[in-house]
């Protein structure tokens, strides 16, 4: 069950091959090192920006501060067209999840030069770090991940049901508390009591506005109830969900990514991906123990 | 096990049958139509009322938005004498719960000709969106829908145990911290008192009244470490009822309305309504891929 | 498996047994009516006492509910010599669960003579209620309450071990919030400080006390990230109580109640006290359809 | 299967013995008192500096107090100091769980020479309370903090996975509202912003920053929803694994303590330290029924 790898589609090869491994997997020294160095940077990018929204730092440290973005920035600018340059079909990366966040990481600092407020976006770079796991503890992570992701997608419909359930309620209650309490007492709008009526259903309560009059107050107090005991519904749904995948079992799974629909995860042996059915790149990798 | 359909009823037949069909029921190409139509209208109708609140757009917009919501109201008023005149018996379809709601949904606009304020009660509407349901992915949300009213079903007895202990609780604690705080500590009543308990015990904690003095915040602790755990039992009641309820498979159901009890979700093939045993009007519908 | 009731025992005969039947049972006619008029008499009594301490309906109203409030009482002292009367062991019922509820629900009123301010007390009549299950689908809610009760009690080690971890946790947190922020920021004592840690990790968050110092906030943050998972565990543990109990089927007890030790739900045949292991008094009764 | 212990260890004899045994073991007698005692001083010393921070009191008995304070923590260095001479690896039990807590705990009183305001700090003593489960119901509660502690880490995983996202979720929220609020809103900075993320996420809701403008107040509604629902999920990890952890049953420990590793909770008979293979001493106890 382990033949050798085959040899590599003829698009992929030499310089090409080498970048892919490097930048797409992370079984080789090279490719580890590689996404330890831009956790590294995603960290410490977002690290200057987070400085630098705060006005005592950014009064004497914003020239420094704002080189070093623009130095961030230039090396993901790099990386980025790295990345669509060894991939056989870019437009499908770009579009990827992955992809999109990639891109993300980008355009705010670029924007900025148009809308200086956009200018923080930057941090939304920090979703790059959804890349972790493939460093620490490789195989145990992506399981779990997975185990979660995969509770959350089986449980959707019922998910969806209560979501819109919810929606209805607030909708419902909020306009109910705009003709009860008036503008005078805070609930300004329709939107805006649709607003205070989540506060008070997700048991966050601000205390932005408040009820004043009695019956008001009564109507809360149902909200309240219903809100806290409504809570139950969606652990429920999701523990049961996880109680009864206890059962399965995941094989370890390594980075290897098919070079046609980007999917991870494919076996040691594979020789085809198991999502689009596409011959996978020749797979290069140093043993190591599993840890 | 697949009888052909039997003779229609005589009451039953021409063109309300046909009216019957697209209206109430979702399984040929005129009747999802319908309900597609339905759930934009109402949408649109909520949108229009939802946005004749915000006094903003109040001040440019307002003639326009009320002849948009007398068109809805219009439409509504003659869909709702529709299902009356196609149902054998109106006197059940207006009391059962969908008949209650399209009826909640069409009374504020002319309430709002005597009584001002109730105008923006048309929201109430947005409740007939119960429906959506039967138009999206058909079978599978009726299925999670009822899975979930079941669960809650089951567990009722447990749940007004625990609401009647939780009334309880509140009632008297709000009445210790009315003695210990006093109205000049903004517990001004002991139906204040309990509204502050109840807004302390579901955690929301909007903070419009606060305790002051030493045993005041005491109890106020004691209370908080109560609720905070009390919220354990109705995610328990609620998880291990539907923990137990997965092994219950439930045979895909279609869109069949019983035209005497109104009830929904009979098999293709039967002849009799399973919870009142009156005779089902025949079954009208085109065949489709069920995905 | 049916014996016919022996003789009563000595003491208990006559009248004493038929007013014992009746205040303490709930199986014959006459009981049932008692217990229901009890109830109603008790909502009333609290809902006085409420009304009684809204200013505007105590401005016009305090006399004649002052009047009620000495009616109720006088009914309820009456009740409980009753039942000290008639009951075999007096003392061991004062001291029972609902032998001290009854008795403070008495007191406020006689001690509202001395403290004016302990008036309002009465309505910890309220906890009375919690004989209602007796009256309404009987055997089922009490199954229920039970059910609930055994749950909490198998978990009572774990629970323990988890609030005493709380607490110490909330000790220390308040603790070191009071070193970083200070009295100046609005901790100005350390039960100050942990009353809000405790706000903070059951996530009620009043808003009363709030942190200003940005280490205070990064400690904040920390504790609410800590409170929220920390919720996961009361949840987990009833839960999981919960879904191993349903195994275990319960027999339909009754109110039939044991003169020596006072505990309620005996089988219909018992003779013997399956808690003490007295002789059960003879179980008068009407039949009557269990549903 | 019960096998007599053997000649202790050659440096373990004698007073130190007699000592280790007190201080360290609580099957005896000598033990036992010491554990209450002990408990009885660490409960003291917390309330004495708790009290002096209250404003109220410390201006009338401020001097007591300290001299309090400086009683205990002359009584816990002796301990500690004692606890350091009778353990054969004396760096070994400073650098564990306990011997860093008992360390911290004495810490302050000398700190608070050079740091007036780091006197509060003694609270942290309280955490030697910890111990506190070897004196009452002994094996139950032992077992019972075991399950707890074995479950969280079962769960490690993915709770870990569950919390980075959570983190990054909050920055990203956080960086948006500052961008959509911006700091004439409350919002001075990122870190600010991402504070009031976390109090929103977790549905503590403080107040003392709140979204003004109608996007604001959008994206916070995004928020409570997810948040809300997003309890769900460490909930039921830990459920689940609590669920599956029934099944396993522990033999009731003794508070035996390797003397190499100070591993607790050896069988009777043991004569080596399962966890680091080492010699046991001799296990000095009286018989006594356990309950």
């Amino acid at each position: 069950m382990r033949p050798l790898p085959d040899e590599p589609s003829a698009a992929l090869r030499g310089w090409r091959l080498r970048v892919y491994t490097i930048i797409f997997e992370a079984d080789t020294r090279a490719g580890r090192w590689f996404d330890q160095a831009l956790i590294v940077l995603i960290v410490l990018s977002v690290a200057v920006v987070t400085a630098d929204s705060v006005p005592a730092i950014r009064a004497r440290l914003h020239h420094p501060l704002e080189l070093a973005e623009w130095f961030f920035t230039a090396v993901f600018t790099v990386e980025y067209l790295a990345r669509l340059a060894t991939v056989r079909h870019p437009l499908r990366y770009a579009t990827s999840f992955f992809g999109v966040i990639d891109l993300l990481a980008l355009l705010p600092t670029y924007l900025a030069l148009l809308l200086p407020e956009a200018h923080a976006l930057i941090d939304v770079r920090v979703l790059r770090l959804l890349r972790i796991f493939r460093v620490f503890k490789l195989p145990a992570y992506v399981v779990e991940y997975r185990s979660l992701g995969h509770a959350l997608r089986a449980s959707r419909r019922k998910i969806t049901v209560f979501i819109a359930g919810v929606m209805m309620i607030v909708l419902v209650m909020g306009t109910l508390m705009y003709v009860v309490e008036g503008p005078e007492n805070g609930f300004t709008s329709i939107p805006t009591s649709v607003y205070w009526a989540i506060t008070t259903m997700t048991t966050v309560g601000f205390g932005d506005i408040t009820p004043r009059t009695e019956l008001g107050r009564f109507i809360s107090s149902v909200m309240m109830l219903l809100g806290w005991g409504t809570l139950a519904v969606p652990t429920g749904i999701v523990t049961a969900e996880m109680a009864s995948q206890r059962l399965v079992p995941l094989r370890t799974p390594t980075t290897r990514t098919c070079h046609e629909c980007l999917t991870e995860g494919h076996l040691p042996e594979a020789r085809y991906c198991y999502h689009c059915g596409a011959e996978l790149p020749p797979w290069l990798h140093e043993p190591r123990n599993r840890g």
